[in-house]
């Protein structure tokens, strides 16, 4: 292919270290489908005949039915899957197939695959966080009036509502949908016809090609169109996010599986048990999602590392942009797909929820309001309730089962009415803030999701 | 502020790890103005008296007025900003003071600080990528005829315009311009009210003191408003980006800058001597900007880090989301406003750069399309060039410089034309595809740009 | 300094960008060690006359003297450590401080100051470490009977001893202990000496002033002594991994001192409290150094990133090698100091931990190993133990309270000898190979430690 | 395998995101002989029979044979290679194969096969270095009197030998040896017998076992043998070091490989060609060496990612382990080998080389020694040959080139015998200062590596 200047070859292990056909195969239909809309423009274009184009427009379409039909292989004698692609199209309409190559480079062709690639992956992507925000928020319509105490700290901080919990959740994925959607539209843009780096003296369409194969906008510098790696450092950010918010969710899930906590029952179908220990249940699932955080992370910055530095426009170092794309897409795909149906089939577990709000003074906040309220400044009602709280938990009496003469030889402001606002029920009911925890502001926040959803 | 429950305060090195306002006090106008906006909305909703609320706004306003004279002092005897800020107002108008923390948590509180802190940082540095787009624009515009070697694999590949060159670069920063603008739109969003976690049961109204502070929306889950650092990782992605695509110019700009090169010449202002070496001029700032990548790549990573696995809603690790954002903020503008100017300084060699094209052999592809287009193959066309490079190199004989006898002995096909298309201009000049090197499709791309920009 | 070849000099944000004595006067003592140890290996060499030497090493122990009284500042007019040093010693001595710089460069000068920094920075975690080390086995020796749920996947497993537990973190302390003396042993390299890039003309003797430094050897190629970051890279790595130690047991701590586990009490000293929730003791300390694990990955990313593609010998991009491992240096060193400190103060509830045993089924694998003692093979005691499990979940029952006909009618080898396995303690004791959990084990562990420690 | 205690089995997409035999099917060599280790002890301690431990080594050295041979083959019903080999061993010997898995987990089982295939790889890796360390020396002996600019910010600053800049490189790697050997004796610790966490009933002698798998040492903490994954951060900590180097080296050889260096010639066998630019041999080797060192650096932060915050002992997270660890082997296996074999083959232009030292002014610092020796301090030497250069570089007159008095306009001091210094070559000679670039001193670096390298 490019014989004409060099006297010797390359040896085995140089070719092996080279070739990319071994994960660019990946990209086979985008190749294919990438080459047609370039045929289609330069027959539009006169570049070339009409019987050309057929000729090779019939070709790539036999080829595209084999590979959907898994029957087209590929052989690491070549490079690349546009060498073999190439190859597979001689074998199949020979010789013309070499005008195909007209007006085209490596650069841009190996671009362009990417970018349709990414754009159809995201897509799936973007499917798959839908779907779990909807389970996330079929959840939480069943959960509204669900206890749980909220945590800051690891620790009981206020009593909430589980469908509030679940609904904080909705909103980080509600955010990374945008951000695939954001990097989707960064992939949307086509290289085509960028050539090697400077592009071409025919007398291209690209807005022609970019237009068949589904581009929303066509690069408008082609040494920026060969060496941008942008849409995948977005893609990539966008992945990193989400595992982030997964591997918090899933945190939680293994300890709410844990003994102590006790508060979900994992499917069977998605734990396992030990071979050694037989009263195990294991949260696998969640446990490697959490753990592929770092795999997705490290993808991340791989690619930020290889681009640094980078002269224009292309250099081999890029050819490191893919492997490390393709993991993310198959672990953020997994991961998400797993995590919705984990998520689908816990069964949550009232009574232990419920159970842990009853002498865990996580109603201290209200006692310190109900105090305020009663003229006390708030810094002094905190500082009685302390007191309460470290009086209660030597002598392990909730706050509720205080005697009145108890609670008032800390404060004599405190009356029997005190009694009406501790209980965790009340006490999240009355939160009614925008976006508080209250039943009638969850249900709101829960329908504002049902009507993005599903409608 | 806590005691109650406790027996034994802190030790000096607890209080000293734990402490933020030796960097957070660099929120302390925006904690002013949240307190603002959040008395404001007291006042609205009746929850505090007319006569409190223009009380407290007088001490605020004075503070404000201190700290912007530069008269404010913090002590570390308080933890952190909103403490500082507190006691200050106390010392201000007395008592009182305590009445401003009615329905809010230091967690909503430090969150609405930091976003609001972001939206200003995130303006000021779309201000200057702005200012570094212009600056490319306009030198490209003094560049479109000035020919450089258009490099692949660090190799000459084609010539091309610098002016295409440089607007390579105004593409990518132009995305990077989106992609903070972005980020600011993540940080657009107010989390005030949420309180520590779970809402308040006050009648306040988000919305009001939002708008009062500019926000564009409301956080619509209280948990999700005090845990959320997305807006963090968008603005961090970003920078990394932005850092890339710096330290790809740089790493032209210190090659361009080497005896070697020789391209350009970078202003003194912009470049250091050696104590010990009188001859040198060191591309200093180039390779700081360069160098300080993976500062920012190291905070991007440190963050995603430090959120991985982290429990709802606030732990204590979430204050770790500051320095390293503020480094980055201090880090992105410095290298902006510096390359800049440093760009904006350097003088071209075009007679160097043109030069380097004479005896390159970079007009292969032009003598390939040439017997292509009298009919040989591509493929076959390449390997006859091949040969042709492999016999010039041999004998320092450039393609353009050899007789006509000895080109027709590697082809006969070539004829006496080909000496119209050999020359470096010429290339350069018919490659006017969309987007391409040619000086119209340059000249085009550089107008686009200016219409953007300058109207 | 440079001016002869420059006409402009650099604006005053260039001089900002580029300083470095903002951060490197960190460096000042050892920049004034190795000026010592330089000037008197020049008077050794000949080079400078004894009279000369004795008038510089006045000056540099009077301006040692001054910083380590606090009296010595230093201006920002000087771009580093090494020209401050420089004037201050001009303005002590007059113009023979000049010829101090005889035979040396910044190149070597600021890479001689960063290792014996780094050499005494290592020295002292070496110290926090070797303390860590001795509350943890002074802890463990306390609690040799004291039972503990064993972990997997955050499911109890096997009843262990807690010292067994903590003896774990002793192992991997130990670890990173010999990690730091190897990073130790990295930095003990003189590169004074080295000059700008090639070595000196000037017959200087590099083994003196290395010997009179305390460095164990002297870098054996100048270009190394000067781009090599090497030490500070196993500085990095050794941070790192310690940190993920840290963070990891600080997660246990957590999760230990919530609501739901409480088998912990941190003391008052390292916990706080929460300024709105009086009930709440947060165990900021230990979510502070889990948070801080990501600062220090960061830092090793940076400067790794920094490193890659830089060509040799010094770039200004090496620069950025020093406020990363400072801020690494110092949260290394609080981290050890503060967590040793917290760990030392805990009090175990240890009926907590006890009761936690008694319904969990973590005898399960000494039921199946008695079935397998009977002569069953273990895959199928492992089947019928599990029945048993479901059995007692469903049934709020023990193992060890079902009565013998129940557990016969899962497998009629059972018999009544098998409550004498049951307990937690027994099944403790049992394990007695080599490094295991038995009480005998965990005291020969404890016992090796004590004499490494201690003696 | 533990389906006593669950009612539902996983579903399909579950037990692909479990499955490891994917990958861990690697570690099948050491999974054998672990077992045949573990049967052997088996029986030395009368836990086995004479008989039984027979027929199971006798199985399991059948399957090695068959794995060797090739004709071994895994399936994914089994979800790891543990459960393979049982399956196999099973298949070839019955019933009796159960046995082997007395005193065993999976815990402990995976840990020694994993710790057993790292002393394997490692060994390889330092057999790799040792060879690129031969081949630097062979060039550098052959390069001693090369001259080469020597560069410090991309400049040229003081002519050195080619050898020398070769020897920096010499050290670099010998760091590296020594950091792979450190992390080999991480991986030489027996966690075998540790079994799931606390150890085991049965009377076993893990010194056995280790002895009979040549490890060195045995892990004293059974919780931390199943849970410690350290010798694999010290293995990708060494990896991300040596291709940190690698990609220094060969940033330089893609700029001298470029037209406007034209220092060296690459062989043919370790370049390619364009299919599109007939002249271009580009340097794809050494490319895509600097660009997997983002994969490499990224494999480190992935592990440091997934270790974070994990609990003790045991967790899911760490089946991660694995995939980026073994991609790390090959890459840095590869890169290692072909560096070594694109280095020996490059051919040094030497003429261009010494070419680019004749105008370049690196003979300033010689110019201002002499002033300096001449009497005048070195700060105003240095003044006078900046000036000297401004002026050479505006006529194009190098130093040397300048008439006598010409030369005395600028320092009256400046005689007739500077002449004889400012030849590159003498430059390099008089370097004498130990490992300077002075030809003597590199000869003597050259030898002292031939003695430790080739006796």
């Amino acid at each position: 292919m490019w014989g004409g200047r060099f006297e010797k070859g390359n040896s085995t292990d140089v070719i092996a270290f080279n070739e990319s056909i071994s994960f660019d195969k990946r990209l086979a239909k985008q190749d294919i489908l990438g080459s047609l809309a370039h045929t289609k423009m330069l027959v539009h274009t006169q570049i070339l005949s009409q019987a050309e184009g057929e000729q090779i427009i019939n070709g790539l379409e036999k080829l595209q039915k084999k590979l959907l039909a898994g029957n087209l292989s590929f052989s690491s004698d070549y490079e690349d899957i546009h060498m073999n692609i190439e190859t597979l199209l001689q074998q199949e309409i020979g010789p013309i197939a070499g005008k195909l190559h007209t007006a085209r480079s490596r650069n841009d062709q190996t671009a362009t695959d990417m970018h349709l690639f990414m754009k159809d992956e995201i897509s799936q992507i973007i499917n798959l966080l839908d779907h779990l925000l909807k389970v996330i928020v079929i959840k939480a319509e069943k959960n509204i009036t669900t206890l749980l105490a909220g945590y800051t700290h690891l620790q009981h901080a206020q009593p909430i509502s589980y469908a509030h919990y679940l609904m904080a959740y909705y909103e980080m994925f509600t955010r990374d949908l945008q951000r695939f959607k954001t990097a989707k539209a960064s992939a949307d843009d086509s290289p085509l016809g960028a050539a090697a780096l400077a592009g071409t003296t025919f007398p291209i369409n690209r807005e022609f090609s970019a237009h068949e194969l589904g581009f929303g906008k066509v690069y408008q510098n082609s040494i920026d169109a060969v060496s941008d790696r942008d849409y995948l450092l977005d893609f990539l950010s966008a992945s990193a996010t989400v595992m982030m918010h997964l591997s918090r969710f899933c945190e939680e899930i293994i300890q709410w599986n844990s003994y102590e906590y006790d508060y979900i029952e994992i499917s069977d179908e998605y734990a396992t048990g030990s071979s050694i220990m037989p009263q195990k249940k294991n949260p696998d699932v969640a446990e490697l999602i959490r753990g592929k955080t770092g795999r997705v992370y490290g993808e991340l910055f791989s690619l930020l590392t290889t681009l640094k530095g980078l002269p224009l426009a292309y250099d081999k170092d890029l050819q490191e942009d893919k492997e490390g794309v393709f993991d993310a897409i198959d672990t953020v795909k997994a991961c998400l797909s797993l995590f919705a149906g984990m998520l689908e089939t816990i069964s949550v577990k009232k009574d232990k929820m419920a159970a842990a709000l009853k002498d865990d003074f996580s109603n201290a906040t209200e006692m310190a309001d109900y105090l305020a309220n009663k003229g006390l400044p708030f810094r002094q009602a905190h500082q009685v309730v302390g007191k309460l709280v470290h009086y209660g938990m030597e002598h392990h009496l909730p706050l509720q089962e205080m005697r009145l003469e108890q609670l008032q030889k800390f404060e004599p402001k405190i009356e029997a009415d005190v009694y009406s606002i501790l209980s965790p029920k009340k006490a999240v009911k009355r939160r009614i803030s925008l976006g508080a925890t209250g039943f009638t502001r969850v249900s709101e926040q829960i329908k504002r999701a049902q009507e993005k959803l599903f409608h």
